[in-house]
């Protein structure tokens, strides 16, 4: 008889474990329930999207559910709603999103790929008309719509709606973005390139706060020189207004805004699974072996859902980014396929652009991170040419590596550069050496790639070797 | 009493060597001879000297000699010429190259970084006018002022010169490049750009015979598309002419050129070592040993004169490149200074921009060499798209990447693409690989940044590993 796997959530993870599977086994049978219409999209992509660089919401698809059901040969169910998974049954129980019957569907392998949803901050007002997260294709549908709305308004001609508006030829808002992460940062270059005053509010003293000191400096002056109003240290307590929002209080005063753009990060959503048994891990997500699959026997969970395990300390991790996805939904699909697969471990490495400046970091960078997993950590900060200096072009590439004291042992970096200025590609050195547990003195030897349209001779990862190891001698 | 230390040749390994030394042990006495005016240049730029991006080989000198006079105290001794080195005293015999009296000088250690030169190729009348090649300053200097006199002349302006001639406003040779190494394929950028018709000729059937087929055809092709007369399989015979070079002999015809640039590799200068009883190795260069000491005691050699160590043979291997030099000669300053250092192998990395293509290439991809070091090897090349799919900019990134099929070892990797699409950079976590004996099964799972500025979810880098890997599962 023919085995089953079954896949909860069509997004990264989903996919990529059901194409992996029946590629691998194609007499298994895959079935996997969506309970959107939109599967295997770039979420990565959706302030591009609302910036306007990308025109279309299908763009953003890699393969449409038509590709998977007829050319990849899986039973694609999208508008479907698992609500129950037995694993004594071995069933999941799923309704379709606009009524009907629902249906148990059995199972021989789960994979639960429920992904993650928006954090409700502890700020009153949130469900206020006008404000926005970035989440779901939905949510980037709704915000592209905002922006069509508020540009073609009247009053998106007037200069002088604030201070930012001063440098501008048109402006609009002024809007909020709440949290100077990833989403919020790439939303504030969305909304500011469409015209409007951006104010961002982050509660802590950066921007950016997994990446170095240096590079959320970096890239908070860089905010600035581009017109964001920044706001560090300001603790959103409300979102004030009659039904829309019209005010954003803090602790240090109120701003007057049109829209505001929750971006105060996402947590795993594991009540499907925790209803069935399955255990949840330190971080909160769903907790896994290697093979990422759970205390419950033949129940898998990768994504956003999922925890991982930290290359650098071992230990549960809950990074909830695209590559981890992808990667721990093929090695689920391979092994439910009948080759046991991995997956690895996450370094915690991302990449953002924001404006005309790139940052990547990766590994741990923090201090007090590094002090909790055993290590005595060593910091050095460089700035450094990123190409040739007589080269008729360049920029700085500032970075920040972490080694362990006693060891050498590479536990992390940051980096910044100038948009194009390569910290992000640069950090995929940094990557190689943390997953092969190198020393800094290792890596100041590797045997980097030069010439002066991209680098000095000794490009600035091993500069920032050098100088770290030698404080470590 | 003071420890002396002497360096021969004053520019990336010889001068790396003393700034180190005496950084580390103040107290040491330095002294350098250099027979030329010019220290610590970044011969690499030379190029784009003669281009016309760089408007003075001043601009090339990191350290000028003053600045290694004063600032950093070391004996800089320009316009001397060691002619001798006497082990047994522990001395050199120093000439000044205008003429006067030698002087000898003790020393406790000894470091050799007498360079390379070009190699004078099986061609005859190489020795006309109007051949050239580039290899130092003043080589830099003579070919610039060739470009600047040719543009003056009144037929530059006159079209119509040649086929590639026809789709530019101006034109002047034709001249002809012999060798489509990384000077040769330089140097046919510098010259196309200033508005000469360019013929390149290669005897092998591909240009940059260190790098796959696939990148080699890619850059090949990018150098049709600009014009540049690519001549596969040529053998050049002869540079004819009367006084000056007038035409280009092959084996397969003849060409008629107003200018010849000689691109055909550089080959170790050991006379001055081999003299004193140092030992060559298996490549021709001087043979060392994991210190860079070679078998007279206290004397070393670093750079383009010397060997080093494969990193994934570890074999003897001759790659003249600035890194290795930098590196070497740093590794001997600090050891001369008390801190016995490696300075690591070396994987034979090189990068290069051919117009608006970017390439590089580390580790093993010729199969009969992977072959011959012990290996299986099994490679695949893959096209990835350089930045995310619906990113409003990007190109292509073609990767070969080749690993041992029993233990799947990284062996070594071959990158293309559009400049600025991430080719070079791309490279670094395959160094890294190579560096720590990774295999493809590691590779494919290292948690590279992503974000759709910068890449696909899976690194381009990533896509090659995971082809390669399927092919050895």
């Amino acid at each position: 008889m023919t085995d089953s796997f079954v896949v909860v959530g069509g997004d990264a993870a989903g996919m990529s474990a059901a194409s992996k599977a029946k590629r691998d086994d194609p007499d298994l049978e895959v079935v996997v329930f969506e309970k959107g219409e939109w599967v295997s999209y770039g979420a990565c992509g959706l302030p591009y999207y609302v910036k306007g660089e990308i025109q279309s919401l299908e763009a953003l698809v890699s393969v449409t559910p038509e590709e998977f059901r007829e050319e990849r040969d899986i039973d694609l169910r999208t508008g479907q709603e698992v609500v129950e998974i037995d694993p004594d049954a071995g069933t999941v129980t799923a309704e379709p999103v606009d009524g009907g019957e629902s249906i148990v569907q059995p199972y021989d392998h789960l994979l639960i790929a429920t992904g993650a949803e928006a954090i409700a901050p502890p700020i009153d007002g949130t469900d206020r008309e006008g404000v926005y997260t970035l989440g779901s294709m939905s949510d980037g549908k709704e915000l592209r719509e905002y922006v069509a709305r508020a540009r073609s308004q009247e009053t998106f001609q007037q200069p002088d709606r604030g201070p930012a508006c001063q440098h501008l030829e048109e402006c609009a808002g002024p809007v909020a973005v709440v949290g100077g992460g990833y989403i919020g940062i790439e939303m504030a270059e969305a909304l500011a390139a469409n015209g409007f005053e951006v104010n961002l509010f982050q509660r802590g003293d950066r921007v950016l706060k997994g990446f170095s000191e240096a590079t959320s400096e970096a890239v908070a002056d860089h905010l600035r020189e581009e017109d964001v109003l920044v706001h560090l240290g300001a603790d959103v307590l409300e979102l004030a207004g009659d039904d829309a929002v019209e005010t954003v209080v803090t602790d240090d005063g109120r701003i007057d805004v049109e829209m505001v753009l929750l971006g105060t990060g996402v947590r795993p959503r594991t009540a499907l699974a925790t209803d069935a048994g399955v255990e949840l891990g330190p971080t909160g997500a769903i907790a896994t072996d290697a093979y990422r699959e759970t205390n419950v026997p033949d129940v898998y969970a990768a994504g956003d859902c999922a925890e991982a395990t930290h290359t650098v300390t071992g230990e549960p991790v809950y990074v909830p980014l695209a590559l981890t996805a992808n990667r721990h939904g093929r090695a689920v699909g391979q092994t439910v396929a009948g080759t046991p697969t991995e997956g690895g471990s996450v370094a915690g490495t991302a990449a953002i652009k924001a404006f005309d400046v790139e940052a990547a970091r990766t590994g741990i960078v923090d201090h007090e991170e590094a002090t909790a997993a055993g290590f005595d950590p060593v910091t050095k900060t460089i700035d450094a040419n990123s190409r040739a200096g007589y080269y008729p072009a360049g920029g700085t590439v500032t970075i920040t590596l972490t080694a362990d004291r006693e060891t050498g042992r590479v536990l992390g970096a940051s980096l910044v550069s100038e948009y194009g200025e390569g910290a992000v590609h640069r950090s995929h050195a940094i990557v190689g050496a943390l997953a092969e547990e190198a020393t800094v003195f290792d890596l100041e030897n590797y045997d980097l790639a030069y010439a002066p349209p991209f680098n000095t001779t000794w490009d600035p990862v091993l500069v920032a070797a050098k100088v770290l190891s030698g404080a470590l001698r």
